[in-house]
């Protein structure tokens, strides 16, 4: 079923700690797609998880980087351009941690100093790792980067705390340096939106399992998984999307505009 | 409790039915306010509900129009500059009616015919009055026009049927509008998205009470009442809004920026 | 270049009137993918049209239809799937036209009965065609709709006319018939905001010209071309982004997105 | 011309420089209104302003307060709430602060320490003066919180920097804190994005002359006065809109919608 979408280009992807994150899933579907890449993840995440299974089956380096150090992040796209010979021409983001959720602090009562630490891992290092592109004139022309997000951003979650004010950031930051990156080199800079998806990352949210099924019933295709997330990454990466830039893309299979479906409605009036 | 916002102001209000029609707590909390209007509704409207009551305590002149009628708005605008001796100073469009939902048609199986009258008194209304004051240069400087609209105009909610449309295009057309009146005479045109509201309208759609109570538990402050919405439309018509134009407000208590509330997700985990 | 993206799927095409149209490079573009499919218009189009260079060079077969006529729409669908022996796949909506805009009446202006045509025409036959396939059950699962707006829908562009309130309309379809038909048979249905593109409808506009320089100088990568914009639907009618429904997806080159731009900056201030 | 919106109300306005500040308009027209408060800012901010002025006029104690810092905040509003000898009504949060902007340095170039302490002055400060009161409970109920934005948060405007991001952060936290503000309290909590004002803190920003011509040529009303947003924020600390919250007000003259006005294309064409 490949479409070599992405024959010949070149990638970063950022976040894959296991075969549930969906960073995995776009590693293996632009693989197959014909797309090559570097594996990138923190230091403490590599010792984790399975990186380096994944790194053999795609053929691709692992270079470790800690995306709040510019340094690592410089490092690492010396090591990719190396690494191809040449430019990059699609980045994955997908990198969210948010400290207070951790500790259990209630958003109410979050601590300032692990919220800057909050912001800094799951919003600013989007800023620095395209500003290192940037510096580094790094990405081809019509190159492609996604950061993952999630509808928090624009609606109240309650259990998903101080992340949904670190996903707004992050989403601001693909529109700013979307216009310098597009007016500069034609390269693009988009969100994807995704369906609430059980990963790792997912798990540590209070009542993460109830809240997953609540979305897919409010969906009306249901929720998206990792894998059709992967698929549309794919497509945003790939040229015949190429003037779409600085926007959020919901994928989600409908939740977004929907106000309320039809089964939800009955599982509340039967509480009435 | 009076603030004299609306002192020496002249408004035209639609859709006063009964008491319970926000607009008829709009005509009451004007009158309060120091505002003094014309009363209007459909001419089959006003033999049905109690206008006239509301009339005498008002002190205000009925006047029967149909809106899908150029001519009878026209007279409506005449008998009111007439009766005022002047200019316009605010209007508000509570008009709303769906064939297809009173006669059951479910929204994939419309009648276009029925679903032209929809749009025409739901919607097209809203330009054929802007537009008759418009001709007759009938609104003073900073005069404001308001039109009720409901979230389904952004998000479905399933039993809302073909309204959905209708408010989407009335929507925009106070956007279209606001623009020209705005450059022409500073006069502003926004439109008010009310939580669900019991009133004679509301009760025609499926499952409105479940979905009422729905709202409310969503809801941070709770739904906003026939009465609060009133004292928001005082706020639009008072001078003290008079930048703002083209906009829809919501006014719901925090629903339409809720993803899910506490409550509802318990009711929703409760039947897992 | 093709991608094999709609290896054996069926479709059905409305609006192609000749090489300038967005919906002609859809069709090229969906033929190189691999996808076959009926070509549509309304008759008087395809009398003034070259659709049948269109349909000999994509194997295409064509059927008039009135998208306003229930009937019409009727036939098509059957003739349709009686052609491909089965279920369709994917339709494209590029359909709009306004009788005021032709008749050079104002948006302040404009004949209500002119209005109600242009309605009809340019959003209801949204509706109509969807809700024939829906009766017919002619959509295979997971198939996908779209139909091309504009930004008008969200902000005030003067000259767009009423237009604009039938693109809100048209958008407010998308979302109100994917609910339902994303429920029953995974159908789903999005709309394409499209930049401004220099086609025999659009240049039916006044100051067209002018206004896609100002967009493409407002845009991070200027204005997307028509082929683009195929490009993308084909992407939109592909299984990698199955889960997208009921969006209204921007592809204007970062237009959407963009305050305002270096370039105009520059432009007015010169006129200061 | 006061309607007593503010009669027996308690507040603390944050920001008020000089008399060209939104914030210094705010305290006047507060005082206008009936209501009382406590005028805050930054140490060094009350060195450089005019801050006594304004305290004498409107008979308000004044707390100096670093809003990055949660040992000042405690302080005022153990101040405030001891003055008042309750609790408080209102609060305007008028605050933000880029040091990047100060230093020339170009969005794709920013310090990241910088950048941590912009969305601390900027952003986070919201946070913090909102969780103060709720832990020490210093809200009334139906208490109005507001802080000012600007569209940057939604669209690009390339000179506005990193506050762009700042801001969006500042209307995440709105929504974040609102609901469970609303939940616990009845409190409510919005941001006004207000036309762009020529303040002090304004003139810092590059070209900002020019850009307040443009917007004010864009605005179907023109840009809105620091007056104007003034009798806004009035309305929003008033009962009259106490079921408003979580929102984002656009106070612009219309801006906010306008794709493009007839006077700004006109300028533009005359550039072509």
């Amino acid at each position: 079923m490949a479409n070599n979408l992405l024959e010949g280009k070149k990638g970063i992807i950022f976040g894959a700690l296991n075969d549930q994150s969906i960073a995995w899933k776009v590693a293996e579907k632009c693989y197959q797609q014909g797309g090559r890449f570097v594996l990138s993840n923190a230091p403490i995440a590599m010792r984790m998880g399975e990186i380096n299974k994944l790194a053999e089956v795609t053929e691709s380096p692992v270079v470790a980087a800690d995306v709040t150090s510019s340094e690592d992040v410089k490092n690492l796209f010396e090591k990719a351009t190396a690494h191809f010979g040449g430019g990059i021409d699609f980045i994955l983001h997908s990198i969210g941690m948010s400290l207070n959720v951790r500790k259990n602090k209630h958003y109410t009562e979050i601590d300032y100093g692990f919220n800057q630490k909050t912001l800094d891992i799951s919003a600013m290092s989007f800023h620095r790792v395209i500003r290192t592109a940037w510096d580094m004139d790094a990405m081809n022309e019509w190159g492609s980067i996604v950061g993952l997000t999630y509808i928090a951003a624009q609606r109240v979650f309650p259990d998903y705390n101080e992340m949904a004010d670190a996903k707004a950031l992050l989403e601001s930051i693909a529109r700013s340096f979307g216009y310098h990156y597009g007016k500069k080199r034609k390269v693009r800079i988009n969100t994807i939106s995704q369906s609430p998806t059980r990963t790792t990352a997912g798990s540590g949210i209070k009542g993460f399992d109830g809240f997953v099924t609540y979305a897919d019933k409010m969906s009306p295709l249901g929720n998206a998984s990792a894998e059709d997330c992967a698929n549309y990454c794919v497509l945003m990466f790939s040229q015949l999307s190429k003037m779409v830039t600085m926007q959020n893309l919901f994928h989600d299979g409908g939740y977004s505009n929907t106000g309320v479906s039809q089964q939800i409605m009955e599982m509340v009036e039967n509480q009435l």
